[in-house]
């Protein structure tokens, strides 16, 4: 069974981990090999092309933390979710909603969107 | 370019239209001919299989109207827009964000996801 608050909590998670070795462990737990990310933003393929979007992101929005808003729903091989991006313990900067496709119990393609982005 | 706004309009049109010719056409504008429709309680593929989802929902909920909720938003062949099902001029009964991706100015791919629904 595909368990999609896992998926959800490892994708975060890996969102947030800066240490190389244990993001790639979170990066296998939810990711197809051939992972698509697109987003209005960045764009990568792979365990590798994600991680590079993560190291950027990291260093944009140094002390940032991503989490999760509400509970993902999906059905069938389809799952969205809803994240928090901002520093922690006071109210969000940024937020989206990502939808994926699930591929034995991975994602196998992300589109993000973004719900809330600070004003220019 | 892709007229975002024009897609999802196109879109709730032909939800709406229960007059086969004149949806027709609604589809036609709308999607491409191999369309993959995916939902929490239904499929349907090509024009055909989209066409007779819309006549179940019709007949399910007679009377009731979809209407765009928001501005679609989207990036790349990316877009998603939200939606409202009730009867004219009354509260939203079921609402619910569909994601698209698009090729040639048309949809290629729909995941709908529900974001309220009756209480059971």
């Amino acid at each position: 069974m595909t368990d999609l608050n896992m998926i959800a909590r490892n994708y975060i998670a890996a969102w947030n981990e800066s240490d190389a070795a244990r993001r790639k462990a979170l990066l296998d737990a939810a990711f197809t090999k051939d992972v698509s990310y697109r987003d209005p933003v960045m764009q990568g393929d792979g365990h590798d092309g994600v991680a590079a979007l993560i190291d950027g992101v990291q260093q944009r929005f140094a002390g940032f933390r991503f989490s999760l808003k509400g509970v993902p729903d999906g059905f069938a091989d389809r799952i969205r979710f809803s994240w928090n991006l901002g520093p922690e313990g006071t109210e969000s900067v940024i937020e989206g909603t990502d939808i994926g496709i699930i591929e034995d119990g991975r994602l196998k393609s992300v589109t993000g969107f973004l719900d809330k982005v600070p004003v220019q």
